[in-house]
């Protein structure tokens, strides 16, 4: 039982808070590496992983096309067609590694849910695709513990910190040095941004 | 078997970075209201929580008190006179539950250990304290790691986001708001704060 992984990836100017710290091709290509690095963490969790993406680009990733604004209302059009159990999985999740995907994928309530920084919805795992639909965008955790309860779905909720931590803002980066092991972490590092400690407090610095 | 919980506590104008949101006896109370929280939750996953305050407070729990500056080498001292293993959380992690604890105590490592946000040491907990010190302050995390690894420790980390979260900042308000359950989010609600999008992002705001 390999359940399909959708991966929603906007390959051309991504990740624009990180704009202090990234020209747009290193934000391209870092936004790669860590699609790269869910890809293959996804696959070791014996998960079958399909790039949502908002154009076409090269590899030979299986892709999906879809409008950037429209997340939400694409992937409710793809749910009701999917047969089995659906992962969905943000790909500025470089954190993410076997087990903690596993503890998703293993959930013995109707679905589950793992949420990001700031009340975002990073992972969900749903048994049935046809009894749950997606809102991203704002609270979307709350709201996706919402549909789930009004649609009677027992929803577990996945202590991780691992995929809690999307990489959305400078400080974030500091979370992939410590943590991270795959090739977003040796990308940073080729671009000579390293950890630094400043007044007790732990953050990155580029070298010039 | 009641591993003893020591949690450092500082009860005079703690938690300064949310100055832009609290006054200072607000900023004692919502430090005394999660130092509550982790407690009750300690108790829950069955430990005896030992307070290690900056100074003697008024409450029946019990405490030790040191210096302030001075935890590290303080609880160095404690820790040779420890008799079975010992847990070490801090007090700001209101959103500590008795699962997440209970994952940290249950390890079958020699210790278990917890990262904060940017690089910190939320939790460890150590079976045999007579091979283990701690080093907390900037990296600390790594510190602990490389502490473990050259004592001949295992070391498992605990992948949790509930223990990942300590409140520091007006933005960790918001995990608070939106996973929080006990007497600190009781006491923010209290004095109006609440959560706001902004822009797709989500805050928290203060009614005046």
């Amino acid at each position: 039982m390999c359940p399909h992984a959708l991966i929603p990836y906007k390959p051309v100017n991504p990740k624009t808070r990180l704009s202090c710290i990234l020209g747009q091709a290193e934000r391209e290509a870092f936004a790669r590496a860590m699609l790269q690095d869910v890809i293959t963490n996804t696959i070791d969790a014996l998960c079958t992983p399909v790039i949502v993406s908002t154009e076409l680009y090269d590899s030979e990733d299986v892709q999906i096309t879809i409008k950037d604004a429209d997340l939400s209302s694409s992937l409710n059009q793809i749910l009701p067609d999917c047969a089995g159990p659906l992962l969905i999985l943000m790909a500025d999740l470089p954190l993410a590694d076997r087990e903690s995907i596993q503890r998703v994928t293993a959930t013995t309530s109707d679905m589950a849910i793992v949420p990001g920084r700031g009340g975002g919805t990073n992972v969900i795992f749903i048994k049935d695709t046809k009894r749950f639909h997606v809102d991203y965008y704002g609270m979307s955790f709350l709201k996706h513990m919402k549909i789930a309860q009004d649609a009677g779905l027992s929803c577990e909720v996945i202590d991780s910190f691992r995929l809690h931590t999307d990489i959305d803002e400078k400080e974030d980066l500091a979370e992939l040095l410590i943590h991270g092991t795959g090739k977003s972490r040796a990308y940073l590092e080729g671009l000579g941004i390293s950890l630094v400690v400043d007044k007790g407090r732990v953050g990155v610095e580029r070298k010039r």
